[in-house]
Order: C-alpha cells, then sequence, then structure tokens
C-alpha cells in the first residue's frame, strides 16, 4: 500500500489539516442525523491553468495517504469512531490530461466523512496537477532534446512544497531534479553541481591534503593535479591570447579540490569571476589535467549574464581548444544554464542551433508565477442517491449534478475528439455509435462519433481498500507524455489555444435543465 | 526549545532536504581538506517583492528546527560525525522590517557545515518571509477595522506551505485563518463557516432527530426551531414582499441543522440558491426564531457576485428588519465576503462606506500571485575570517564581502532613517554623530545624524544552543505593525514606493572597492 511506502504523505496529511469550516458542518451533519447519508463529492477545475487548453492529473497517490482508517482521538469526541472504510474513489489516471469540469476525483460515501475529505484532498491534489501542467508546458517549449533540471526546492513553499514540485514536475517532464529527499522517496533522478560559495571560499592559497590523483585506468602513477592543471593552464591562456596571471587562482583551486573529489563527474561553475577570462581557461586547464589521466569533464555551468549567446562562445572555444590540443571529446562537454529560467527565456534557449544541453530551472516551475492555483474544487453532486446541483447566481460556479461517469472519444488517427460526461446509469458510448451531446456552454447539441472511447475515471479506492498497485512514477511520467501527443497542435499550443470541449450527454443536459427549472419560482 | 515544542518542522527540516550540490560540494570540501574552515553565509534579497520597498522577516524561528545536534546517519559516511554544535547565527527578529542586502541571517561555523545549511534555511525562511510581506500588504489596504480571515490552505503547495501561510500571514496582520492544524501547532486563531455543500445537502424533506432547542437563559421549554422558523419566514416574506414558497426548504432545513449544532454561533452562507429570494430571508427566519430563544447570529457570508453591492443591501434588509421586527442587534450582523479577492478586489470591498466586516482571502494570500518567490540567496561572505565576495560581470549578483554588523538608524521623531551595513569590526554608530556613508548604487557618500540607532542583527544561536527564548506569534505579529508604524508613508505605499535606503559604512564600501579592483587584471 502506498501509504506503507510513504510515511511523509501520511504524516503530512493529518485530520487536523483541514479548514474549521469542515469541523463545524460535520457536527451540524451529526446533529441534523445525517452522518451516515451516501454522498458523493467531484474535484475538478473550472479553467485551464496558464491561459492554455490542458492540464495533467497527478497528486492522486498521495490519497492512499489521507484515507489510513484511523483518525487523531483528540478530533472531537463524536468522530471517535470515524473512518474510511466506506469511501470509494474512482481517480483519472496520473498524468492524464484534464479538462475543465471532468471530475479529476469522485469521492464518495458516508456524508460527513467525505466532506472531510475535502480540505486535504484539494490541498494535495492542486498543486501537483499544477505543477506538473506547468512542468509539461516547459518541456513542450524546450523540446525533447534539451535536459531539463528542476532545481527549485528553495523556492517552495517550504519542504513539502518542494518534494511535490520535484516529484510532479518530473512526472510532467523534466528529466531530474536537485532535491535529494525526492530522490530518496519518489525516485526521481537528482543531479547538482556547485555553488559560487564554493569556487569563492578557495583563494588559491590553500594546501589541498593530497594533490595526487591516480590514472583513469587505475594503472601508472598518480600525478600532482594542480601542478597540473598549472601546466595546461600556460598552454591554454597561450591559445586563448590571455595572460596567464588573469584566471583567478582562487577559483582554479575550486575546480581541482572538485575534480580531486570527483575525477569523473568534474563540472565547472564558470561565473564567479569573469567567464571568458577565468572561468573558462580554469575549466579547461583542469579538465586538459584531467584528460592526461583519461578522465573527461561533463560539464559547465553558467548562472548569469547572456546565457545564449555565452553558450555559442563556449562552444566554440571547446571546438578549437579540442583540435588545438587533440582532445575530441571536448567539443561535446554539456553546457548548462541557470538564471530566473521563464517561459520566454527557454523558447530562447531551446531556439535552432543553441549550443546548450541542460536547463536548470527553479522558480518558474515550482511556484508557476502565471498562475500560481489551479483553483481545483471539491462539490457534492449527490446525496442519497439524489443529484445536488449549487445553483448559485454566478453561472460559472454552476455545478453539475448527479454521480457521473466520463469518457474520452478519440478518432480514427487516435487524436481526442472530446470528453463526454454522463450519468453513471446510462450505457457506455459506442464506438462507431453515433451521439449526441451537449458541449458545455453551447445552446444546441452536436453528434460525434468516435473510433473509439475510453473510460476516464479508473476505480482505485473501493470502502478504503486500495484496489490496484498504484503506477510507478516513471509510468505516469510516459503516460503524460503519450496523452500530450494525442492532443491536437490546436489545443497543445501554448498561447491561445482552441479549448479543447467537454460535452454533457442528453440525459445529463436535461437534469441540469429540470434542477435550473425547479429552482425558480 | 522549539525544536521539542515544534516536531512538526523538525520533520519537515530532515538532512536529505537539500539540493544535490550541497552533497556534492561538502565532499569536495573534505576533500580539499577545508571542511572544518570557519565560514560565514548571510541570507538576503536583493530587490523588495510585490514592486514595494518593504518586507517583512519572518521563519527564522523554524531554525530551531534544521539544528538538531544529530543528522541521519545514512548521508555519507564521512558526514556522521557532523552537527551543528559550532553553527552560530544572528537573524533579524521575527517581524522585524527588511530592506534588499541586509542579511535576515548570517550564518557562521565549519564551512561544510554552514555550506549544508544554505538549501533548508532558503526553503523555510523565503517563503515565510514573503507570505507575511503579502499579508502586510493586504492589511495595509484593508485598514484597521476589517477582520482578514486567511482560508487558503486548499491552495498552498501542500500541507506545510498551507500551515506557513496561515501561520505568517497572521504575523502579516491577519486576523485568523481558517486551518485548524494552524491553530493547534502555532496559536493561530481559527475561524470559519459553512460551505456550499451542506447547505445544498438538505432537500427540506429530511427530519432532523431532535429539532428541539432550549432558551439560551438556560431556563423554560425547548421549542421546535424548524416549527419557529416556519413562522418568522411568513413574517419576513411579508416584510420583504417576497413570496413564501420562495425561499428554498433545503437550505432553510442546512441552516436549521447548522443552528442546532451551534445556537451560540449561527451563521448563514447566503448564495447556495439566490441571495436576495432565498438565502436572505432564510438566515433572517432562522435568525429570529434564535433571538425569540435569547440566541444572536454571528454572522452571514458571500462568495459570488458584487460582494459590495450586496452588502450594502443586506445591511439595509438588516436595518429594516432590525427596526420591523425591534430586533436591533440584528443591525450589526457581520457580514462576511470571499470570491478571489485580490488586493484591487479588497480596496474596493474596504472603502469608506462599506458594509462588509470579514473578508476571507484564500488564493492572493497564499499563492502571492504578484511575486510567487522572495528571491532570498544564501552568500559566502568570509572564510578563515578573510572576506569573501562573488563579483561576477552582472552587477546585480555581486555580493558584498566581510562579517558584518547592521544598523538602523531613526530621526528624532522615531521615523526611519536608513540601514548601514559595516564591518564586524568597526565600532558602533552612535546616536547624534554625524556619519558619513555610501548608499547602495551611489557615487558619492552621504552624512547622516541620527538620533537612534538600533543594532538590527540578534544572537539566536551561539554554537548550536538558543541564546533566548524565542517570541511569541503575537508578540512578532504586534513587532511587525509596530515597524510597518515607523515607515514613511512614501515608503510604506504600494504602489511606486520610494526606495528605503541601504548604506555602506566607508570601511566596507573601501573594502569592496579593494576586491573589485584586486579581480581586474
Amino acid at each position: 500500500m502506498a501509504a506503507e511506502q510513504d510515511p511523509e504523505g501520511r504524516a503530512a496529511a493529518r485530520p487536523l489539516l483541514t479548514d474549521l469550516y469542515q469541523a463545524t458542518m460535520a457536527l451540524g451533519y451529526w446533529r441534523a442525523g445525517r452522518a451516515r447519508d451516501a454522498a458523493e463529492f467531484e474535484l475538478f477545475f473550472r479553467r485551464c491553468p496558464f491561459g492554455g487548453a490542458f492540464a495533467l492529473a497527478a497528486g492522486v497517490q498521495f490519497l492512499a495517504s489521507v484515507l489510513p482508517p484511523d483518525t487523531d482521538p483528540a478530533f472531537f469526541e463524536h468522530l471517535r469512531a470515524l473512518d474510511c472504510s466506506e469511501v470509494t474513489v474512482r481517480a483519472l489516471p496520473e498524468g492524464s490530461l484534464a479538462f475543465p469540469g471532468v471530475p479529476l476525483l469522485q469521492v464518495s460515501g458516508p456524508l460527513l466523512v467525505v466532506q472531510l475529505l475535502e480540505t486535504p484532498l484539494l490541498c494535495l491534489v492542486s498543486y501537483a496537477s499544477l505543477v506538473a501542467t506547468n512542468a509539461a508546458r516547459l518541456r513542450l517549449i524546450a523540446g525533447p532534446e534539451k535536459r531539463l533540471l528542476e532545481m527549485g526546492l528553495r523556492r517552495a513553499q517550504g519542504p513539502d512544497g518542494g518534494l511535490t514540485a520535484s516529484t510532479y514536475s518530473y512526472l510532467g517532464g523534466f528529466d531530474s531534479s536537485s532535491n535529494v529527499l525526492a530522490g530518496q522517496l519518489r525516485g526521481v533522478p537528482v543531479a547538482g553541481t556547485l555553488a559560487h560559495s564554493f569556487v569563492t571560499s578557495f583563494s588559491g592559497s590553500e594546501l589541498p591534503p593530497d594533490p595526487m590523483l591516480a590514472p583513469a585506468a587505475g594503472e601508472g602513477p598518480g600525478v600532482d593535479l594542480a601542478a597540473k592543471a598549472q601546466v595546461w593552464l600556460e598552454r591554454v591562456c597561450a591559445h586563448l591570447g590571455l595572460g596567464v596571471q588573469e584566471p583567478h587562482p582562487g577559483e582554479r583551486a575550486a575546480f581541482v579540490a572538485y575534480a580531486l573529489a570527483f575525477p569523473r563527474a568534474f563540472q565547472g561553475l564558470l561565473d564567479s569571476y569573469s567567464v571568458r577570462r577565468s572561468g573558462l581557461p580554469n575549466f579547461l586547464a583542469v579538465s586538459l589535467a584531467l584528460g592526461e589521466l583519461g578522465y573527461r569533464a561533463v560539464g559547465v555551468r553558467l548562472d548569469s549574464g547572456d546565457l545564449l549567446q555565452q553558450a555559442q562562445e563556449i562552444r566554440q572555444v571547446f571546438r578549437t581548444v579540442a583540435a588545438q590540443f587533440q582532445v575530441p571529446w571536448l567539443e561535446s562537454v554539456p553546457i548548462a544554464v541557470s538564471n530566473n529560467i521563464d517561459e520566454e527565456a527557454l523558447a530562447q534557449l531551446a531556439q535552432e542551433g543553441s549550443e546548450v544541453n541542460v536547463i536548470g530551472i527553479g522558480t518558474s516551475v515550482v511556484t508557476c508565477p502565471q498562475q500560481p492555483s489551479l483553483g481545483c474544487v471539491y462539490k457534492l453532486v449527490a446525496v442519497g442517491g439524489q443529484p445536488r446541483m449549487k445553483l448559485t447566481e454566478d453561472p460559472e460556479k454552476q455545478t453539475l449534478p448527479g454521480s457521473k461517469a466520463a469518457f474520452r472519444l478519440l478518432g480514427s488517427d487516435g487524436s481526442l475528439l472530446m470528453d463526454v460526461l454522463q450519468l453513471a446509469e446510462e450505457p457506455v458510448p459506442r464506438a462507431g455509435q453515433e451521439l449526441r451531446v451537449w458541449p458545455r456552454g453551447a445552446q444546441e447539441p452536436c453528434t460525434v462519433r468516435p473510433a473509439q472511447v475510453e473510460p476516464l475515471l479508473q476505480l482505485c479506492l473501493q470502502r478504503g481498500q486500495l484496489c490496484e498497485p498504484l503506477p510507478s512514477l516513471a509510468e505516469s511520467r510516459a503516460l503524460a507524455q503519450l496523452s500530450l501527443s494525442q492532443l491536437s497542435p490546436a489545443h497543445r499550443r501554448l498561447q491561445s489555444p482552441a479549448q479543447y470541449q467537454v460535452a454533457l450527454s442528453e440525459r445529463l443536459q436535461a437534469l441540469v435543465d429540470s434542477l435550473r427549472v425547479g429552482a425558480s419560482p
């Protein structure tokens, strides 16, 4: 069970993690003798985030951690006997495309219990889906080749915000995270280099306790890497037309120290002093010294200035130095960049001909600055088998009543046509048969003949028990990429996309109309 | 110790909650024999958030939870012996005003250890300070009279994001939170009403197990509240010119159920069907029935539509009904509103003559949509007693070198003049004496004669031990309001404020200049 695998999630979602009105309503239901009325809620959003036309469903796996069969005994005396043994949950699979009004979760069970679940479910699912969607957008902008590193832990709303961001940005299409805990708990590949503080902590006068490094092949005598780097520095400076005093000795000492610790994974952070006059020649000197011993540097990183332009220049230097000293591997050392990269900057870095290989993104993926909240809601749709609808005078806030089923209709080429919501008791739409539906917001019905019909909501918890093993994070990540590829370009594009259609069955539309009329005197 | 009071915080900030590069750098320092070099880092931000001219320091109390004297034994073999027994921390007191470049934290101790603290400190302090600042802005907009309720748990990046938001929005000036856990763990006053699902879950045909309610004074026979409300409904509808069938019977049943559960704290959510034709008359009927028994309703809530306009109309109805039925208390029943309220909407709701009393804000306070990250950084300023500076070609990213002291200079009227950073060994500026300083970014020095001088950074952990008890959340909240009142209106205003001056002492400026020159060949 996921709850046992994930004590983090379990600890995070405790009974008191809720809004006070859930507790007051609980008492109200109980006093009214309605605590055990059968009820169903749906969790959905009303508008796609970021001005786009899709979202990815995520965070559902956390569910297992909020449905333990025991609750805090201190939480009101009359809640003592409560558990989730009668709660059933259907959900969009992790990594599915999600559209406005289509439930990400359907939760049914005793009224008081499923009401209490509102706040923790919203808290756990909304941000996970938002950050997965945000990451998917960044992946679409970057294209399939660039490596995307999430490094936003320090910009999150705290430790579990950071953990969620790292997990679901990976699901949405990132390659790795700097967050070690996400690696340990969620299996996200982790990656990292070094900070400016490491570089600036060295003045150059330090004496390493052991400057000797053995060759990569393990045979032959060790060499003094600092001395070797000094020799290479002179050659590199001569080639680049720089004075040998120009590169900062502390930066070089830092690189040597890092290389001694990680000879097979040496990377240089180039912009602590001056990229061209210091960081780059120092990196080359240490890399060429390592190269003589059979090691290959694995990357450089830039964290300021014009990243694209500098990457082009660095690649050019790599090429000439590779030719000059006959070290062809140097040509293709990956160039990583970071520094408040947003969607616009990413598009620039991903353009044709860019020499940038790895892009580190923190703030923009974690905080979702274009829209920092998905705005999911959790609404009552049925009690005691009777449909319920919030009518309100604000049409956008009206809800769709009744226990429902949801289907995705696909064309013969596998592309997505629309999602259809219908009452749970209606027959499943059949592939190849014409279907008459009411697109949301339309005044007229339309007909559609799907080549395939996919049920959207999967039973994941039945009466408190997990129905089948949850997919791995990597499987959900693959589903997200597959789903996005099935979406037509008009819906997938990030600026002014066509809105994907969600339609109601004729019977559901009739129910909505009858409840609206019933409420108008 | 706060760590013992706060197992939440402690659990959140575990050793693996870090960026991978901290671990790789740790190995680099260790391999270079520099793990125990004395080092000092500063945590600060470069620009005030939200286009304003101030921020509030917050989140420092979490520190105690990240400095336990034991670390995870699985975290690399050579880290086994690490602890924070040699770490010293100075900090801006919780709730202080903070300005760009002035350290929120100074952390000194062994290089490897204080490097490892970077990510968790940034993760814990940045968002806390951001949300406190955001809440302070909202309080300035709302003015002192309106009650502000934070209700954004469901919009946070997860459980601890929500807990942080609730805690620090209270510090920044909110009155209460919906988050029950914040009440339990942090002592934030909690408040809440009811959701639309509670209202729509009733059809009106339910029979409460016990509809009888005893009078508030506890003497005399109980009455059937539902029946009594029905009698009052007829009078109210006649007074308001409504048909007695118009108010929704399910909504009324929900109000009766809530009133039976909370006779002394009855509140109505008015917009599930129609405020004017249903919610308001139902609320009045139940309130007047309760009033007959000696109870007074405590509020109504609106969650859609034109909130200001509806509040004016509701207050007017309260007044005429109060006069008609001689229940003067009804006139002043608080009106609470919510629905995606941002700074602009808040300004409208807080305008002169508004009848809104309580404003519930979720998304806008928790996600800080104008700027969802404060952008704090943690930079090395000294190693082995020697100043360190990140020079870089991007002037905004240059750091201020050396172990520093910080002072706030005040005028004779108690208003804030400027903050001054100087080297730790310099004499403290004296009140009444002229001081020559370099405002940041200025080409010339200026002189200032402060009437008062306040040291800014307080020793809070010395060699791993908390120096004195941390202030309570309420004390920090009071400090924040006091500090804001000392800021001149030009700096306090939220749109296009004058930037508050931060200046360097002549010796610090000279050090910066000499390190810049030293780096330029």
